[in-house]
């Protein structure tokens, strides 16, 4: 291993993950923190801890030049970005080969491309990789997008080219309300990015959310299987698994495949996740985007492959050929993560910072709980609200769930108000016992079931 | 599954073991404790917690009456009896089949076979499995046994044919100290068992101890690989693994053939484990006996094979096949265990009993903690110093080894004195890394580590 210090520019619970497998390769681990993060258990555990400023995010976490000198000034030779902040900002990897650093990721230039929807899509589509109907290519004439989505049909997204995640999206069903929204949405991503570039396409409703986990050395690409995060809430996974919940054989291999030749397309290196919607009906499956970084749900992929994949992306950041051929990558049983966030679900979902008293973290067999908290730390208000993941792993999707009910049980966050009450709904649900979802299923259910979360102050 | 209450009759960590599997199954916990045990974590866990008596274990958890009595009050339909105490005595499980209740373990009639040194002894060789050079039965004469320790050689070791565990176990190197000890063995065992019947057996010198776990369901037979437990002082195991350390593959099939062969021959119902001498030199492997329950080690065999062996033991007993056929189990990785118990290595391993003020749990892939702890419980003095097992899997024998220093780090017991600082030293050990150990290393190296292990009061 020729990397001996590893700056992790990232907080909260990825950091103590991160601080683990560097760890375990005998590497050194720094740990940069902000002002409110000065008590964190990333701090306590890593071999050294630096302040690089403010709590504000863009004043520390996303302070290129803090994080830079931090490097410097405890002689790291690598950066681990975690996910979100600066994992997949194109730049900050560029500045990081620049110091002469090694980044735990791929390339600038690839995170570029990926970060381009309009780029990705297009490099998808050259690869074989199936794309959701829409435009080709960003367009920035308005004209031009209306003929394409009468051709296509609603309901339609229109998207910024430039933008991330799930912000500024606009779903429109029908011509008018197309060109109400289209203009509000060129004059946004002007504001936002700089660009009023945008993008349209097909909504593919009440399709799964199928990603699969690909990892790459800059030679070889092989994927981990897939992993299945249909449960969302305002566009955010809540619970994820690892295989899907209900997902045939053939449309499994081809999900796979597709994902190692966009991947090898683009001679990936670290790990990578490509997501794609997968439409029961048809059986048909649409690239959406690679994220080029870690995934919060990593660890239900780590359950049923055996494979870490924090370590693997080191390894081959480090310039080390992938520790195993895809022959060797054998799915175990069924995982299933419920994300822990700091927020009440009898109240709307609340944000609900506050102090950890009591906590009992669940144990025995199949049980990983990676978290951020400790008895006596005092949650800061300015970030996420994810405390932890609570991961299970059993022989089949059916006892998993058992298994994640015995374990929610066993988890004790004393006066905290957190997201566990909606998981232990979830567990009892049919539809969710059945794999009978889709990605609007959950906002739906937490219509109907308002009253059922209302009680469930814990 | 026909049981719906099961009353677990032991305590400490493997009795929170049980509830877990019992709940993941749906099958309701009732938890029997002593009166210094009615803070316990198994008794907060469990559905319904009965009082049983005092503290000595005669009168609460070896107090049969006790314990039907609890059982018969919550309308509980079977009993648990994890390891220790009850675990392998033949009166109390068929007392507990008497009752109408089913007892998870063997019939009494197997626990009585296998609980009887020279029985046990005599069904392995009858089976085809090699044993250690001995008595073939039990010897009342002394002149008898005097002839056979000469044709045999020596070391030899004379054992109470009632006796259990390592107690009065005597190891003579020549015909004189056998004249000196023998007629003593004999005066203990009748004082001791009622049975002044004794055993002789050949010594095998640096040897490794391999055992063998295997579970059946009446009718057949599997195995789940080996365990190895070399590394014990006082004979009591400290840190353990799967697979071996050092095993050639022919060895390891050898092994595990000769374990089902065994339970075969009885028609084992439940789990159970094998164990062997094994000799590196000669390769040659010989029966020592079989124990007719759960093990403390069973996780590793967890981490590697993925099979729950609680909820198993538990299904088989229910009156369920068992859920694999051999072919379906798979050895993935490696596992090791270390025991944390309640004692101070740099003060001779002197029990220490006190109250968790502090306690920080490893967390990330691979790790797994099954303990009796929380913070605020004050440990009673009555039992033994088991608190809890921390256990690691990963992809080699090596990458575990790190991994159970990066748990170790993380585990934090605060002003608790633990066996933790033997395995810190332990892993990092240049034998212990290569796995070149065997029954009586331990021993030397604590002689010869002493003033290191002076120094970890943590």
């Amino acid at each position: 291993m020729n990397i001996k210090t590893l700056l992790i520019a990232n907080r909260g619970e990825i950091a103590v993950r991160i601080i683990r497998a560097a760890r375990e390769l005998g590497i050194r681990s720094v740990q940069v923190y902000s002002d409110a993060d000065a008590d964190s258990l990333a701090v306590k555990m890593a071999d050294e801890a630096v302040n690089i400023g403010p709590p504000q995010a863009a004043k520390s976490y996303l302070n290129a030049a803090a994080l830079l000198e931090a490097a410097a000034k405890t002689g790291a030779d690598a950066v681990h970005p975690g996910y979100g902040f600066f994992s997949e900002n194109a730049d900050f990897a560029d500045a990081v080969a620049a110091a002469g650093l090694v980044f735990i990721g791929p390339s600038g230039d690839t995170i570029r491309l990926m970060g381009d929807k309009v780029a990705a899509r297009t490099t998808a589509a050259a690869a074989g990789v199936p794309t959701v109907p829409g435009s080709d290519g960003r367009i920035d004439d308005l004209d031009e997008a209306r003929r394409l989505v009468e051709e296509i049909g609603f309901p339609v997204m229109i998207k910024a080219a430039a933008g991330g995640g799930g912000r500024g999206i606009r779903i429109v069903d029908d011509l008018a309300a197309f060109d109400q929204m289209a203009p509000q949405a060129r004059a946004e991503a002007q504001a936002a990015f700089g660009d009023g570039g945008i993008y349209v396409e097909k909504v593919i409703r009440d399709a799964r959310h199928i990603e699969v986990q690909v990892l790459g050395d800059g030679a070889n690409v092989i994927h981990c299987y897939e992993r299945e995060c249909s449960l969302q809430r305002r566009r955010q996974k809540v619970w994820e698994e690892a295989p899907a919940a209900a997902l045939p054989q053939a449309a499994r291999e081809a999900l796979c495949a597709a994902a190692v030749q966009l991947a090898s397309a683009v001679d990936y290196r670290g790990a990578g996740t490509v997501e794609f919607l997968y439409d029961d009906a048809s059986g048909g499956f649409y690239f959406i985007e690679m994220n080029t970084r870690i995934q919060v749900e990593h660890p239900v992929t780590e359950f049923v492959t055996a494979i870490d994949l924090v370590r693997e992306m080191i390894r081959v950041a480090a310039g080390e050929p992938l520790s195993l051929r895809q022959e060797a990558v054998r799915l175990r049983g069924h995982a299933i993560e419920v994300r822990i966030n700091a927020e009440d679900p009898s109240k709307g979902f609340m944000p609900f910072p506050g102090t950890v008293g009591t906590l009992a973290v669940p144990g025995g067999p199949g049980v990983r709980f990676d978290s951020m908290l400790y008895s006596g730390y005092a949650i800061p208000p300015f970030y996420d609200s994810l405390l932890g993941k609570l991961i299970v792993h059993d022989d089949t999707r059916e006892a998993a769930i058992e298994r994640l009910r015995r374990a929610l049980r066993e988890l004790d966050l004393g006066a905290l108000k957190t997201t566990k009450p909606l998981f232990v709904a979830l567990a009892e649900d049919e539809d969710v016992r059945r794999g009978a979802f889709h990605t609007r299923w959950l906002e739906h259910w937490l219509e109907e079931n308002a009253d059922r979360l209302a009680g469930t102050g814990e």
